[in-house]
């Protein structure tokens, strides 16, 4: 099978690693397509754990070292699984809003995140970085398997779609501190991009939400500060 | 002045990117080599700025294209800060503990978040990722340079030379949930690999600790479990 390198409009993804193609195959076995190996993959029980899935799904599989040097160069991968990419589209309820978000690192990250705090619901405000980028794929250690998501032109579309949420913009100017918020539902909270953040005007038609720091840091990293934003969310739904 | 690629027993280490010299020059200008400059580089507000702290700071700089092929072959980086490596023992007060930490971008990260919540006092358990590691410099954005930290070879050498510290251990077996502790002072916030977590056995001799998630996800990321946690002590200062 021939494999080429991922781009934003391939209709196929790829989840580098054994440990994240068993939980494609775990989580979404009807869109694998194939599962390529390399010849240096041990056998193991891992190995023989991804093959009973792949023999339960019905997924071929397929010894290919070329795949490798083209999808994986630096070497340390040694299972490749092929997948379709789908849609999952955001419903109902509270979501996670990133306008314009362009680290795939982070963006995978922050996925992670939101399914470990059950909020997998994910907004993303074009331009931003694309959600089945390897790259993305791999941060989020399978998370995306979890999560709803949708691309929305601007953030005007988004709120026409959803337009009894409360939102909470984190943001650094005009806002009140994190510690002071009570999170009414359904809610959004909103993230801007890495270097640049949310423009001052979402202050003007969300409450803005500070997560205090020293000035020796501009800012906090932004999946850190998604982190943080989730978690006193998930600690409000604790105590309530 | 020749460069070459860094190493974890070099004398220097490296500022990648203007903004980030521009924090070594301010925070650090005594230990500043010199300053290499693209051919490429832009004359622009921030590029004079950094010519007068070099100034100021008696620090010559240099155009060598040369040294940017080595030190940042991806080539989307135009200053170069040369500086040498230095001691910022730790001191009296509350820690961050890290053991066996091993990836230096999730250091760089832990490193921007404890100086943005003022516990920029960092132990690290070998094996663990070298801290002058210009990744490590790069995503801490500088705050390394805000930072005291030292290496130690066991635990149990960091615990001589602090005895009365309170120890929280952030694990996920035998733990309290986050939400339920209270943190004493002076405190030590103990992370483990990001892998293979703490060992079961740090559960018994310290506070062992659970930031509580969904079974869906393994672990949250290492840098958002610290940020989580050192939220939780400034938020917890803050009300006192």
């Amino acid at each position: 099978m021939k494999v080429a390198r991922y781009k934003r409009d391939s209709d196929v993804s790829y989840t580098l690693g054994a440990t994240l193609t068993i939980e494609l195959l775990k989580n979404r076995p009807e869109l694998v397509e194939r599962v390529l190996v390399s010849s240096a993959l041990q056998d193991n029980e891992s190995t023989r754990y991804l093959m009973q899935l792949c023999r339960e799904a019905r997924v071929g599989v397929e010894q290919n070292d070329k795949a490798f040097h083209i999808l994986s160069p630096k070497g340390n991968c040694y299972v490749i699984g092929i997948f379709q990419k789908y849609e999952c589209p955001l419903q109902e309820g509270s979501h996670i809003v990133l306008v314009n978000p362009s680290d795939a690192g982070n963006l995978g990250t922050i996925l992670r995140t939101a399914v470990g705090f059950r909020m997998a619901r994910i907004a993303i405000v074009k331009p931003g970085v694309d959600l089945f980028d390897p790259k993305v794929v791999r941060a989020s250690m399978g998370a995306l398997f979890h999560a709803q998501f949708q691309y929305y032109n601007s953030f005007e579309e988004y709120r026409r779609q959803f337009p009894s949420q409360h939102l909470y913009s984190f943001m650094l100017r005009r806002s009140t501190p994190v510690q002071d918020i009570r999170y009414e539902e359904p809610y959004s909270l909103l993230f801007g991009n890495e270097a640049t953040g949310l423009p001052d005007d979402y202050a003007d038609f969300t409450k803005a939400v500070l997560i205090p720091h020293s000035g020796e840091i501009d800012s906090l990293n932004l999946p850190i500060a998604a982190g943080i934003a989730m978690y006193t969310v998930s600690s409000q739904r604790r105590r309530e």
